[in-house]
């Protein structure tokens, strides 16, 4: 190059100096050359994509999306739950030890809100009930020993024999006496159910922070009489974690007289958005309900089990059948913490400085495509070089020089260390 | 420079145009200046790189991973079990009151389908088993009073005593007597229970796309009927929730008898692969089975827990303990929704374009290394500019723009804002 | 542009070979121009950036981070849960038939500790509790029938009975008698329990690399002999899965005989972290223990259910009501498997080399703004193109030529195909 071997000149730099040159070369600045295009349209569409973009930086990913914070999700939680509520079965007496199950109140608890009882159920043999397939019969030809139906009540003795105190006759099965499509009393629902409350106690950790919260407000002076009376309220009772029934089912959009017929499953969601640059107090538990189990025409929706307390007399075994529909409540947790640290702060921010890069792209594109008629920018923006060889005719290369211009492919003189140009990278 | 000297003279702007000038300045467009290099070796590998480049983009990221999808993992999710079938053991029906554990029908349930039997334990005093360690005496002082061994069933009273009907004598203890060790009746294996029933009820529930999804294909018509006779089969009855035992044994590769023995516990995965961008009707889960607990090469595998019915007569209690082995069935659901977003869509373009950038640094390292023999190319690319020394002579500046260069560094009238160039950037 | 119009010359080309050029072009390679300045100060800032830069990349994000591999969290884990030990409790001998809930082993297991009993509650009416707010009557009238208070034990029959033995007289309530407020009987704390074992078995898989592991150490010579006497201790048995509750409290940092006194819940965690490039033999648990409910300044902290035996007699149903104060052990499965993964690999590498492009940004801001008082440095960078128009003079033309400098805007002839410059990209 015509001006690098002027700064030989200048310089005048033994060939010797080729290893410090190199040294030297390391502590040098390398930044691309920019070309500056004075066009208005180009500049608005620039700065227009280049604001676009810091926008949605400054707002979606910092501001919204709380980029400069390191987060945690899926904190460790514990939920401790317990019902308490009285309610009157015609004569019997309904307390929490006998309509709450499981007792030990862990995150999934469900209370009976109805009960088809089957009393005094014994292993023997009986009728099976008439709507089984191929359970009616006259003679005992019709009953095959030993076969089980799939949907009957136990296994065939080969037997026809009438249908309890009525006129027609069934098979008779050996199986837990009565059966209980024939015993079964159906009790009123527990109406009184919608005003039962359920404690949820619920403590979260984030271990990556080390911060540990529970939706219980700490409150030495009026804590346990506090407790013990107030019931949650989005507005009045925020920090009370003792929910009425019938508050749940109407979160959920559920009618509770509904709940009673076919029992349902619904969901506590216990949000935790937990921004821990702000005070902890700041750090508190939002709820909301949700049924989880589907209904709309489906069919078997709800929510039932079967249970039975067994008793023995005289060395005989029996036992009360119970069909339970009721409610089953899923407390889930869900926890999203962040704070301010170093790290992805500046990854984020390198991010959204190498994504305003992508402008010139688009820049780029549209000046070569749509305003770039004249080649002009083109033309400057690209320096084109054709490959080497020797055929190269030394009238380009002057008359390159000559017209003020680097020529496509410059002669050398012949190429080798003892006349390298030392100013040369 | 001499050039914006010129500029000057041709724009004619007064010093105080320079704060319009800076404006003006803001809406230009810069874009790097590119070097065309006409060498086909090095077009080649760079569209080569390119082209690896674009296709991983295209095919791995958009196509496989869906990255133009928001997407949403651990959807909520609701599990309701409920097992069906009656199996005779000996003269005593069981029904799944007795056989499942726990009755409430959660995401983890538990069949019965072996029992070891320990009748009429009363609390009481007996002889200790043989088998624990230091229990067998031949004379009260071997037995010491108040001794706890871990491994054995309760309290030393410091008698010894016959075993049971036996010649030989062992330490009298504490406990529920009989003890398990020696009276529990090892009842043979349901067998009967591979025709046994699982009804598995899921919901699911992405909170971000707000889409509902049940395991169950509503159908009005035929219901209830078709629940009641179908059984799950991956080809002919994929809509049906009923699962056999045996399927769930033989899809886990574990023979059922094997089971029976030692129980087991397996795991029912119900995967929901949810493409939100087509018809909703196209989210269906999968499911698989696979055995949970691992039992090669190790002692004391597969599933057993006890537990007790308890009992009353003339004031005492007693109780029936069951030691019962069993399958326990871990329902866990794995969900991922994904739908079209435009921001992920934009974030993933522009990182594909910024890795595209990623070929220039191969092809660049290629370019000055092998194939830049001459120094062409990096006397092209680079633009050497040495840090400016008050000592810089004239000669070369007049040189440089006598040969049509640029100079080093340009000698300057009186540096001032009053003589600033307004031309300049 | 002039030279171009030389190109034209020398190279002769007919506009016909348009498309060639084209498809030719895209052979090319391009490549940004770089100025490379040769500023000390700016090159230490340059690299002590990159170094910067580099370093956390390979420290934190290759080697401590491992972000050459492909990562998987969340296996899918099985626990089996089982506890041991005999308690003497007065007279009575409790096994963990009767101390555990829910007896089938899962991920949680509470363990009773103390327990208060109230024997024989039956069906009927008998006074309330005298702390019962309103309970306390004079007369029938201070009672009001089928009223239901909140706190109080069941519905008042509108009758004012005496309290038991007691002189005063509390409201007659329906519910199940004697009350248990009034005939608890509180048994001694279950000290013995500090001995209790728990044995805990998991076993997680990893479906993406298909490693299945266990917290039990397969060995067929001394395996269930070592399981029956082994206690986990960090140092001395390591691979022992078996723990007993008080190591589980010291190491929660909890003093048992609190626990005793109120219960508590208490996280077992797992934590899996598998390098699966190393030897899977390395891919072993570790466990912490930490107290899960919150207790400080809390009221009702702690842990304790309710849960009632029943039995029969004459027909006539009676329950035992116990209340359990114990430790919930909740077993939390963390778990984080890594294995080299091109592709991660890759993305990793690009992400770094891209970053390493933020040190222009910097470095350009700091020159430019700090070291680049003559504009020397901005002007070799920076090329100014003025938007071109047709009142260009031809002086300015000329002049730039005559210079040796690039014209702001050339004048072109009548542009049009025919004078397209093909050489021109």
């Amino acid at each position: 190059m015509v001006w690098d071997e002027l700064d030989c000149i200048v310089k005048e730099k033994p060939p010797t100096s080729f290893i410090k040159d190199y040294f030297l070369g390391f502590w040098d600045y390398e930044t691309p050359k920019v070309m500056v295009v004075k066009n208005k349209k180009l500049g608005v569409i620039y700065r227009g994509v280049q604001f676009l973009v810091i926008t949605y930086f400054i707002w979606y990913v910092f501001i919204s999306q709380k980029a400069y914070q390191d987060s945690e999700t899926r904190p460790e939680s514990s939920v401790y739950t317990k019902m308490k509520g009285t309610a009157l079965q015609g004569d019997h007496i309904l307390d929490m030890v006998e309509y709450v199950r499981p007792s030990e109140g862990g995150d999934v608890i469900s209370t009976i809100l109805r009960r088809e009882v089957t009393h005094n159920q014994r292993q023997g043999t009986c009728a099976e009930h008439f709507t089984v397939p191929s359970a009616n019969c006259s003679k005992d030809a019709d009953c095959t020993s030993r076969e089980v139906n799939f949907d009957g009540n136990g296994q065939r003795t080969g037997r026809c024999v009438p249908y309890y105190n009525q006129t027609f006759k069934t098979c008779e099965i050996q199986t837990w006496c009565p059966i209980e499509d024939y015993a079964a009393i159906w009790e009123p629902a527990l109406t009184e159910a919608i005003n039962f409350t359920v404690y949820i106690k619920n403590a979260i950790h984030f271990p990556k922070f080390k911060v540990l919260r529970g939706n219980i407000k700490p409150n030495k002076r009026n804590g346990q009489k506090y407790l013990n009376k107030c019931h949650y309220n989005e507005k009045e009772h925020p920090y009370c974690p003792i929910f009425r029934l019938g508050y749940i089912a109407e979160q959920a959009r559920e009618k509770f007289s509904e709940l009673c017929r076919t029992g349902g499953v619904i969901g506590v969601f216990i949000n935790w958005k937990c921004d821990l640059d702000l005070d902890p107090s700041e750090c508190t538990p939002t709820y909301s309900f949700r049924r989880l189990d589907l209904r709309k025409n489906l069919p078997s929706s709800g929510y039932n089990f079967r249970f039975a307390k067994y008793y023995s007399k005289d060395g005989e075994e029996f036992r009360t059948l119970i069909k339970a529909f009721g409610i089953r409540l899923d407390v889930i947790v869900h926890g999203h913490a962040g704070r301010f640290s170093i790290i992805p702060t500046i990854i984020n921010t390198v991010t959204a400085m190498t994504s305003v890069g992508i402008c010139s792209i688009i820049c780029d594109w549209i000046m070569l495509t749509f305003i770039d008629k004249n080649d002009i920018y083109s033309d400057r923006k690209f320096d084109d070089l054709i490959q080497i060889t020797n055929s190269s005719s030394s009238f380009d290369y002057l008359n390159s020089v000559v017209l003020g211009q680097k020529p496509k492919h410059a002669p050398r003189g012949p190429p080798g260390p003892s006349l390298g140009n030392p100013g040369l990278k």
